[in-house]
């Protein structure tokens, strides 16, 4: 069977996120090969991170193996690499270890965070773009109040239940939202000499208005549920300087330990690679029908791709947008596959939507805007069905139930990097 | 509240384990007051960890957060810090940033694994204690696969398909029958390039048989529930030496990636900061009573305990004994609150069982001995009454009946330590 299908053209997708698995399933079982590529074994939810970050779900509720995604169909194989670059003249693909040849290429290695010129802030305030990120988080925001907890100095126990959010988009929106509950309701009564509900929570926007992307009224209806929630919410204001001990803001110093970044993305290396013209924050600027410059048998999708042809500014980094185009490029090379042409892509907006905590959120469907509680359903129920497998459904709305009806966040662990055991404790 | 409290006995427990954990929930809501200090912020449900390892279960699936546990009782606090010497004179424990006085102290830290004088042995083959542990495991156990799969050299995609584990007590035979479960069913139809069926299991035990505590029935048994899974079952065999390419067993080496360590056992250091006369693994030997020689307001319980006053032998380091001793050293700690003296501890041996895969295990229920399906279906029950939480109790039901029918391990993902990501890929 190997020989009759290298003799099918090779499609090669880089990157199993939204983007490159909705086309990996649109070519599953064609008359093509498939190679699917990416750095993780598995295949991420991100919307939910935020979940694993404020400890409501587990790192494997919102993540599926891409290969057991992928199974079914024998045409489709699974490679875990890091692509560091693109030889579009030779049409090769290089990893560390390999080089893999392609008669097409869907690009769909998506955004990570950019810290405005200021690397060394990531260290101090990490953003939520993988399970490693989420983390991280979780385990720094546990540790605050545990910190908060066992010391007796005033300034620095105050210093430790200072949350800093940078960033209003929906995920700086919905972190904040996140960790007002916990401290709120879920770690109440779990501390004796701390009040976790004392807690501070800061959410930090540069431009006036939070979720600056979404319509007026939706942006005030946010900031109206998070201030409900004690949320701080400081628009029109930017993080001038960041250290271990907090957070500078035009004046004032906010003393915190604990710094998460929700602001800014740049899109990942490897585009830079191609030789294609870039924006400034290094996406793609794909043609009308996501093909590159000069390149048909390359198309670029997703977090990754600046696709300006419909409305004139670039479509916003969502997962309904890459979801899209996933599909839409696997029709692509199927129809360039039979000698036909590639088609232009066009979005269709169905709307979207952020939440606050319980029966808070604000939701965009276009032909109405929802807030509060129906909000907040109408997002439960679109974020369990696009979560990938029901198994991961089942499990996801057990807990989000449990959480419900109890308070009880279940996912409450700090877990460390794994260290060596056998040396006493220095 | 505080005020009145701080005139009452206080009882320190060093250790939320088995054993603590017991020993606060009994003197909860008493006329004392509790601080329980451990270095996580959960309780870890142990027996279980090989599932977590074998990515058949998440990290939060087996553990739950101490102060969710605790926190109905005012009287008893956590502090989430690691004691690293007690001060007997004194009567306090020290922290690297507290100090804590004691009235009354029960050391509950448990036990880490033995690396026979070869320290140097703990990073190539990483024993299975904590979740950090096992979600290496895990990460090392689907590496494997996952480089053989990008591989084109036969001798290093066999060594990457070759899995050692050495010690053949329950943790070890799980180890085996869990591995060679995912290999020969999980992963069954993930892969192109490789058969993960082919892969090889090795078990290593130095012992004449496995499960050598076990009754001599139960022990050919699980060696054959074993061999029926197509594990390579050696027994009266050691380990002489581990390399990154391998293990040397005698005259042979066997190549292979992922090196399992289930052998050994030293208590914890904590013990030997006591001054009480400890055994050759470092377990003090405590009185008839759980007290420690000279110091009736010391007990020490589970896996850091030599207690040999019932059989001759010190009794084995599994959960029941723990609990049991947890929930006597409350009882005394109330007697001697009220001037009576502390009762002399008997353990009532329930039985013990172990795991080996579907339908596959062996139960010692003294009355009778347990195999195959009946093993399993009572490993089934104790493990889940005994899980803590019902919300958790739950959300495992729900996975092992889901991979009982399916024979989907969901929890398969390989998660890094957090990095930094404004590097481009070396």
């Amino acid at each position: 069977m190997e020989n009759t299908l290298t003799t099918k053209p090779h499609v090669v997708i880089v990157g199993a996120g939204f983007g490159g698995l909705e086309a990996a399933k649109k070519l599953a079982c064609e008359d093509v090969r498939v190679t699917v590529i990416d750095r993780t074994n598995y295949y991420l939810f991100q919307p939910l991170l935020y979940q694993v970050a404020t400890a409501a779900l587990s790192p494997a509720d919102i993540a599926a193996p891409i290969r057991a995604v992928l199974s079914k169909c024998r045409n489709v194989e699974v490679i875990l690499a890091e692509v560091q670059s693109v030889d579009v003249e030779a049409k090769k693909v290089k990893t560390v270890d390999l080089e893999i040849d392609y008669d097409y290429l869907i690009l769909a290695t998506g955004a990570r965070h950019s810290y405005f010129e200021h690397n060394e802030w990531e260290k101090l305030a990490p953003g939520l773009k993988s399970l490693e990120d989420a983390i991280e988080l979780r385990r720094r925001i546990l540790m605050a109040f545990e910190y908060a907890e066992k010391i007796t100095d005033e300034a620095a126990r105050k210093a430790a239940m200072n949350f800093v959010i940078i960033g209003g988009g929906p995920t700086g929106v919905e972190m904040a939202g996140a960790i007002a509950e916990i401290s709120r309701y879920t770690l109440a009564k779990d501390f004796r000499h701390i009040d976790p509900s004392q807690a501070r929570v800061i959410l930090i926007e540069g431009e006036p208005r939070l979720l600056a992307a979404y319509p007026q009224d939706l942006s005030e209806s946010a900031r109206k549920q998070l201030m409900d929630l004690g949320v701080e919410v400081r628009t029109s204001t930017r993080a001038t300087n960041l250290t271990e001990a907090g957070v500078q803001v035009g004046d004032e110093f906010i003393p915190c330990r604990v710094k998460i970044w929700a602001a800014g993305n740049n899109a990942s290396f490897v585009g830079k690679t191609l030789g294609a013209p870039v924006d400034r924050v290094g996406r793609i600027i794909v043609n009308d029908d996501l093909t590159t410059p000069g390149h048909l048998e390359i198309q670029v999708i997703g977090d990754l791709a600046n696709f300006s042809h419909q409305t004139g500014e670039p479509l916003p980094g969502i997962s309904p947008v890459a979801m899209q185009q996933g599909r839409h490029a696997a029709r692509n090379v199927l129809a360039m596959v039979e000698g036909r042409k590639p088609q232009r892509f066009r979005y269709w907006d169905k709307g979207t939507m952020a939440t606050i905590g319980r029966n808070k959120a604000v939701a965009d469907l276009k032909f109405v805007h929802l807030r509060g509680r129906l909000a907040w359903l109408a997002w439960l129920f679109v974020h369990i069905i696009f979560l990938v497998g029901f198994r991961n459904r089942l499990l996801v709305l057990f807990q989000w139930a449990w959480a419900y009806f109890t308070f009880d966040k279940g996912a409450r662990l700090i877990t460390r990097n794994f260290q060596s055991e056998t040396r006493p404790p220095a």
